[in-house]
């Protein structure tokens, strides 16, 4: 999907919400366990009850991963599920040498090779340009940078000084560099709000994946006051708050309520800045 | 396995290679088409043909996802074949906020939930410590977060100058207050040899996992100058060299072949020092 199309749903939906998949086995509903694959199920419970609130799913492959083979199983037959006009990401944040990241690339990008072929896949900038480009060869596919994150360690590298800024910066700022806004996105959390200006000024174009709105506790409203550009600009992810919202039977229904909660702010925001 | 033991197994074997498994379709041997799972039968005659040569396996985890379902059950059936007094890294790059990276460390420490339990993952230091926290609640299980690593983009952020140092040496000096170097170990690229003897000086106890040596142009005695200390405290990796040194019918024997002209080179160094 490209940028054009990923703002048109942004403007069908009124919502730029991205739904976190993150499926931990004790969470889910008890009713499911008769089903021969529960967390598959959960998923596309969850996926019936929201698509058409969000225009993105986010499945985190450490979730899937953690649960074997069995695990990668749900992973691919998740990413089938979802509708084709929504935009997938595979929250795997991966990133290698050259010729590796290139394989990670077929494993997310190649459904011929790996059954699976995400929109974006989110990556660690550590190792630099050629663990990046390898993903950027897919034409309308995207690689979403980490740049400054929504946990408490985001402090112990990220704000650190260099002569040109902190790292984070640096992380935007060289890496524009190496694709422009078409093809990449950075990873801001939410609970990171007064730095959204300062983002903006060096990623005015590049769309913004935020987590940590809900649960980690960032607030949509600070998020948007700089964040939001004239193509929104935006996808905010939540998932415990919605895909966790009941462990019980109405378990879809109290997810459909929460994404609907943000969906509804969301067009509200949109409105005011007259993007719909 | 603890750093003691790992010690032990590299002067019994008179060894500190590490052998990469990162198998690539194309490259497997035509006459092994006919297996059920070429890429599995490969990994096992390697295997077979170098493991009394080297002390660890490092499968790198991008080939196999590449190869999607198949891929991640051919990577876990290749961990139950490695023999159980060899060291098993998990060559995955991964990193997430705490509790996602706990989920990972499920993926490759905890066999009751995945099918797995390397000794060790490598991991990306970009999102700090809560990232990294969660493997280190395993005992005698390894952290090797990548410091400076062996491809171009290296230059990219590692090298940028902070107040206290390089960012690299900055990523090693943080994470030395995480975990001691019983549990932690960095990778550090065969091509950075300079750079090595301000690494020692900064991690004088620490393992260091150094690939490079081989196809991307690292030298072992280079590496081996400034990189051994008491305890050997070096795992060299070599992949490509060795797993592809034939893609004929004789390709585990010449496998054995350059294993074991790496164990000789190792030998004479270990001697040398005075470690055997």
């Amino acid at each position: 999907m490209n940028k054009k199309q990923l703002f048109e749903q942004i403007k069908i939906k009124k919502s730029f919400l991205c739904v976190g998949l993150d499926p931990v086995m004790e969470n889910i509903p008890k009713h499911l366990l008769k089903y021969d694959n529960p967390v598959l199920e959960f998923n596309k419970q969850i996926i019936d009850a929201t698509k058409d609130l969000c225009v993105a799913y986010k499945p985190n492959t450490a979730f899937f991963e953690s649960m074997g083979l069995k695990g990668w199983e749900t992973l691919i037959k998740t990413w089938e599920y979802i509708p084709t006009d929504i935009f997938t990401i595979a929250d795997a944040k991966r990133g290698d040498i050259g010729n590796t990241s290139a394989m990670y690339a077929d494993a997310f990008f190649n459904q011929e090779k790996s059954g699976m072929s995400f929109d974006a896949i989110t990556v660690a900038p550590y190792m630099g340009k050629d663990s990046v480009g390898p993903f950027l060869n897919y034409k309308d596919k995207w690689v979403i940078l980490l740049a400054l994150t929504s946990n408490a360690g985001h402090s112990d590298f990220q704000l650190h000084q260099t002569p040109e800024g902190k790292l984070y910066e640096e992380v935007i700022r060289i890496s524009s560099q190496w694709a422009d806004s078409d093809q990449l996105m950075y990873v801001v959390g939410a609970t990171r709000g007064a730095e959204f200006e300062n983002i903006r000024r060096l990623a005015p174009d590049n769309f913004l994946l935020v987590p940590g709105v809900g649960a980690q506790g960032g607030s949509l409203a600070d998020v948007c006051q700089y964040g939001l550009n004239s193509e929104c600009g935006l996808l905010v992810n939540s998932a415990r708050g919605i895909i966790y919202a009941s462990n019980g039977e109405d378990f879809a229904e109290r997810a459909r309520e929460e994404a609907l909660k943000l969906q509804q702010e969301m067009e509200q925001i949109l409105v005011s800045a007259s993007l719909v």
